[in-house]
């Protein structure tokens, strides 16, 4: 093994990259159903079968209570066009204001969760259902199960496929939000024929 | 709340986007610490004190056991020269072949792990402990608090601040990589004043 004398330690971090920047969803139970919207970084997938996600959140946020009480939540994708309001829905809390409102934004059912809102203006929404939580230090980790995913009708081709490009996701990098732009290749691509090659890329 | 009409179901799944795509580098004790390397996509931060991540596997992948000897990896991110690679070490089994040879890539050490290498082309490298395995069903998740984090020489500016466009990372959005492209705004920045814009824009 070689020695590693072409880096430099910055210390322990969190440094992964890119994460998605997603806005979760929830509804307060002591406040009417009140919607909030809360951004999360600390998310990813953790099991395909069932589909399952983490998210991790401080005890202090808004939000927290909310999910344990209720148990679910949506995680909703979002757009360039949404990076501003991520970025708001990060910075500002539901103590404080009602983040739908203040941004124009409009709340929707997200079935099958029965209190939780999913985000209007999202390209795609995921539904989610609590299984566990547990403390890590900072951030308590929920373990949710990944009971639907709709997308807006928006982003269908006419043959049924989903148009990812169009929805103008965006990457978080260690603070800051960066547009994705070409696709560089399918899962797959390295070791296809080039006929295999032709049919996806064609499609 | 308003109705999700604009919406189609499209059934659980893991549609969480866009995830990371990195090479976790493990040494199999029981073969003479030979280097290997898996692509995941199952990964994302769990915590920010302690820094710690989730990295999801199938008990089949030659990393499982190896990983559960050991009880570290690294986590090594992606640019898009590395793409293909990844792709590769995504579709390829260590149980088959030598990746690293395979690739001609290079194992560093990744201090302060013992046995675990790094990726030496990668732009930055976690250096990850294994606190915890849980059964979840197709994955078991692996919780790791993260011991360091190393980043190339290449990428730091002269006031030691780090380039990340630079470094030309790539993001996963459902089977395809995605270079990432323009900076939309720093965390914040929906709510930072003209002046404070200005001086971290300029940075």
């Amino acid at each position: 093994m070689e020695k590693n004398d072409e880096f430099r330690a910055i210390g322990p971090c969190t440094y992964l990259c890119p994460i998605p920047a997603v806005m979760l969803g929830c509804a307060d139970p002591e406040n009417g159903l009140k919607p909030n919207l809360i951004t999360v970084a600390w998310t990813g997938i953790v099991c395909s079968k069932p589909p399952m996600l983490s998210v991790s959140l401080r005890k202090s946020r808004y939000s927290y209570d909310i999910i344990r009480r209720t148990g679910e939540f949506t995680l909703n994708l979002i757009s360039q066009e949404l990076c501003r309001a991520t970025d708001f829905c990060g910075v500002k809390s539901g103590w404080d204001m009602d983040k739908f409102e203040a941004l124009g934004l409009t709340a929707v059912a997200a079935p099958p969760l029965t209190v939780a809102p999913a985000l209007g203006e999202a390209p795609a929404y995921l539904s989610c259902k609590v299984k566990s939580v547990t403390e890590l230090g900072s951030h308590d980790l929920f373990l949710a199960e990944i009971l639907e995913v709709h997308v807006a009708d928006r982003f269908f081709r006419s043959d049924g496929s989903i148009d990812e490009p169009k929805m103008k996701l965006v990457g978080y990098v260690h603070g800051t939000y960066y547009a994705l732009s070409d696709a560089l290749g399918f899962f797959g691509y390295s070791v296809a024929s080039p006929e295999a090659q032709r049919r996806r890329e064609n499609k």
